[in-house]
C-alpha cells in the first residue's frame, strides 16, 4: 500500500488529557513514517475536514507536540458537530472524500465520546459505500466516562481526581467553620446522564468527610435527601453534598430547572447546587456554601491523574498501530487486567458496538439508599485517580504549549456547512 | 518572667495556608521551651477561650504538626465571632483573664484578618485595663489581602494562584470550543469589598488570554461591560471574565442581588456569574458557561502558591519571636524589598494601626476602562503566586493531617456565649 497521510480530529467537550491522545498519535506517527506521511489535524474537528481547513502538524517541532501531552483543552479545537447518516447528508460523505482524495489521507483518527464514535464509524463506512479506501479508528475520550466495553474513558480520571481534591479540600474548609458558620457545602459537578464523576465524590469518605451524593441514575427524593443530610450535619456538624448537573425529579425535571424568573420576568439560569443548599436552608436553616466547577473540573490538568494521562496517551498511540496493522473500525479500549495492584493493557472494540451506547453507573455501585457508593465503586474508581502528572511551571503558571496551527494549503473549491 | 503558656487560635473564614501559620507558631514555640510552657489551641477559634475548650498541642507529634504546612483549613476550628468593646462587654474579657490565668497564659497568638485584628488588639488592652499581662500577637490571614501595612496577606497568594491557573485552563478549554459551541466563560471570585483575588484572573493575560475583569472597586456599568465582551469575542472569538463577588451597580446593590423569585416566591440565591452570564447572552446570543468557585479557591491547597505557604509560615514563627521578645499589641508582616528578583523580610506593625483598616485596589493596579490590570499590579501579583509547594498523596489524594485535638481538663464552671 502507498504512504497516505492521516486525519485528525478532536471532537466534543474538550478535557485535561485529551492533548495527550494527540500527542500520542503524533509522535507515534512520527515513528512510522515509512507507513504515515504527514498528520494533518482539523481546525476545530470535523468542520476543519469539511472545510477544508487542515492543519499541518509537521510544522510542529518535537518539543511542541511533546508538550501537548501536558497541555488541557483542545490544542487543534473542537466542535460540536454530529454527521447525519449517509442516506441523509450525502453532500457531506462525498465532501469528506474530496478532501481525503485531495490530500492523499487513508487514515482517519477521531478523538471523542459517543456521538463522536458514531461520526467515526459512519466515515469507516466509507469504504464500502462510497468506494474509497480509509482506515477510521476512534480514539475514546470523555469525562462522562460514559463508553462502552472499554474499562475507563481518558478524561475521566482526572476530573475525578480534581472533583475528590476538591471536595475533600472544601470539606476540611466546612468542618473548620461548622460551629458557628457555614455546616453544608454543596459542589455541583458534571454528567448530564451518568454519574461516574458525582461518584468521585465519595471517594472522601476514606477521609472521614461525611457526604451525601445525588446521582443523575437515582431519583432525586428530596424527603430522603434532606433527612440524609440532616443526620450527618447532628452527627458530624456539617456534611458536603455532591450534586451531577443530571441530578432529576421522577418525573425527569432536573433539579436546576425552578421555573425561576428574575426581575425583567426573564427565566432564571439553572444550577443544581443553589437549588439544593436553599432546599437545606429552608429546610433546617443551616448556613451553606455552594460551588459550580463547571470547565474548571475538565480543564483542570494541574491536578490530573497520572494514570488517566499514561492512558490517554497509549491509546493514542495504540490508534495509529491499529492502523498501521490494517484495522478499520475499530476504538482501541482500556482492558483492566487487576485492581491491586492495578493493571491495564490496550485492547481493541469494534465501533459498531460502541457507537451511540452510554454506560452508566452500575446499581451496585451506589449505595442502597441511593445517596453513596459502595465498595465496589471505590475499587474501580481508586485506580484512576492515583498518581499526579504536573505540568512544567514559570512564573507561578503552567507553561501550557500554544501550537503554530499552521493551515494547509487549500486545493479544493468552498464548501458550506 | 516566669515560664507562661501560649494560646493560639484561628479566626474567620480559613484558608489553604492558615495551618502553615500555626505550624510555624507551634514548631517555634517548642523550640524555646525555656519562655514558653504549653501551646493550647482554642477549639473553635476565640469561643474555645471563652469556654475553656482548650487544645493541648503538646498531645501531637512533631510530624503531625509539621503536616500542618501542607494541610488546609483550620486544624483546631474557627469561628466568626467578633468581641464587643470593653464597655460594651466587660464580661467576655474578664472571662478571658479567668481562663488566661486558670491555664497560666501569658500568650495570645490570634490568626486572622481584619476583624480579627481587632479582637486581638483588644486582648492587647486588657494588660493596662485590667491589670492582666497577657501579650497578644496577631497573625494576619486574609484570601482577601486586604489588611494595611502588610505587603501582601498569607492565605492571599494561594487563592490567587488557584483563580489565576484555573482562569488559564477553562480559557484554553472555551478557546477550543468557541468555534461552534461556548464563547464566554464567566468564574466568579471571593472579595465582598477587595478585587485582589479577581486582580490574579488578569494575569492570564501574558498567556494570550483575553478577559474582562469586574472589581467591587468600579462601579458595574452594563454597557461598557457588555461592548468590552463583543469585542474581545469579534477579535477572540471567545472571551473570560472574571466577576468579583462585590461587584456592585453604582447605587450599592450587588449584581447577585437580581431579586429572584422561584416558583413558591422565596428570593432566589445569588451568584454574579450567572448573571453576568445572562446579560452577554441576552446582548449578543453568546453561547456560555459560568463557574462558582466559592470555598475551592481559598481551601485549595493542592496547588498553593509557594511563596505564600513560606510566608505563612514564617508569620507564625515571628509572632513566637515577637513575643519572646517581649512585645504586645503587634502583627508581623511582609515587607517587600525589591519585584525583581522578589525579596521580602518579615515587619513588625503596631496593632492599633491594622485593626479595622481595609487595603483596596489602588486605582493605578486597575487599567483606566476598569476591567484589567496595569502593568504595575502584575509586578506586584507575579511574585506572590510563585513557586509549587504539594502535599504528599496517597491513593491519588492529598494526605492531610487530622489533629487528635486532645481536649485540657477544664478547671472553672461553664460559660454562656
Amino acid at each position: 500500500m502507498a504512504k497516505m497521510n492521516a486525519f485528525y480530529a478532536q471532537s466534543g467537550g474538550v478535557t485535561a488529557v485529551i492533548n495527550a491522545s494527540a500527542c500520542g498519535v503524533i509522535e507515534t506517527a512520527r515513528k512510522h513514517k515509512d507507513k504515515i506521511g504527514k498528520v494533518y489535524a482539523g481546525r476545530n474537528g470535523i468542520i476543519g475536514a469539511l472545510t477544508e481547513d487542515l492543519i499541518d502538524t509537521t510544522k510542529e517541532s518535537a518539543k511542541a507536540i511533546s508538550s501537548l501531552r501536558y497541555t488541557p483543552s483542545g490544542a487543534f479545537g473542537s466542535c460540536r458537530y454530529k454527521l447525519k447518516s449517509l442516506e441523509a447528508n450525502k453532500r457531506e460523505y462525498e465532501r469528506l472524500i474530496e478532501i481525503f482524495k485531495a490530500h492523499n489521507i487513508g487514515y482517519f483518527f477521531y478523538n471523542g465520546g459517543g456521538d463522536s464514535a458514531d461520526t467515526c464509524y459512519k466515515v469507516s463506512q466509507l469504504s464500502e459505500k462510497l468506494g474509497y479506501p480509509v482506515q477510521a479508528i476512534h480514539v475514546p475520550k470523555t469525562v462522562d466516562n460514559d463508553l462502552p466495553i472499554t474499562d475507563c474513558c481518558p478524561g475521566f480520571g482526572s476530573v475525578a481526581k480534581y472533583i475528590a481534591v476538591s471536595t475533600l479540600e472544601a470539606s476540611y474548609d466546612v468542618c473548620s467553620m461548622a460551629k458557628t458558620s457555614t455546616k453544608v457545602f454543596v459542589i455541583e459537578v458534571m454528567g448530564r446522564h451518568a454519574g461516574w464523576i458525582a461518584a468521585a465524590g465519595g471517594l472522601v469518605e476514606d477521609h472521614g468527610i461525611p457526604v451525601v451524593i445525588l446521582f443523575p441514575e437515582i431519583e432525586f427524593d428530596q424527603k430522603k435527601f434532606l433527612a440524609n443530610v440532616d443526620a450527618k450535619v447532628k452527627k458530624y456538624g456539617y456534611c458536603s453534598v455532591v450534586v451531577s448537573e443530571g441530578c432529576h425529579y421522577p418525573d425527569g425535571k432536573f433539579l436546576a430547572e425552578q421555573g425561576t424568573r428574575d426581575a425583567f420576568g426573564h427565566a432564571q439560569l439553572g444550577g443544581a447546587a443553589p437549588v439544593v443548599a436553599n432546599m437545606v436552608k429552608e429546610a433546617f436553616g443551616y448556613k451553606f456554601h455552594w460551588a459550580v466547577a463547571d470547565y474548571l473540573q475538565r480543564a483542570a490538568r494541574h491536578i490530573a491523574s497520572k494514570t488517566d494521562v499514561d492512558q490517554a496517551y497509549a491509546l493514542g498511540k495504540a490508534a495509529v498501530e491499529l492502523a498501521i496493522k490494517g484495522q478499520n473500525a475499530v476504538m482501541p479500549t482500556i482492558d483492566r487486567i487487576s485492581d491491586k495492584p492495578y493493571k491495564w493493557k490496550v485492547g481493541v472494540a469494534p465501533l459498531s458496538k460502541v457507537a451511540n451506547v452510554e454506560k452508566f453507573m452500575p446499581r451496585d455501585f451506589i449505595t442502597p439508599d441511593g445517596f453513596g457508593i459502595t465498595a465496589k465503586c471505590r475499587t474501580y474508581l481508586l485506580p484512576l485517580i492515583k498518581g499526579e502528572d504536573y505540568p512544567p511551571y514559570k512564573d507561578g503558571l503552567p507553561q501550557y504549549v500554544r501550537l503554530k496551527n499552521v493551515a494547509v494549503p487549500k486545493k479544493l473549491a468552498s464548501f458550506s456547512i
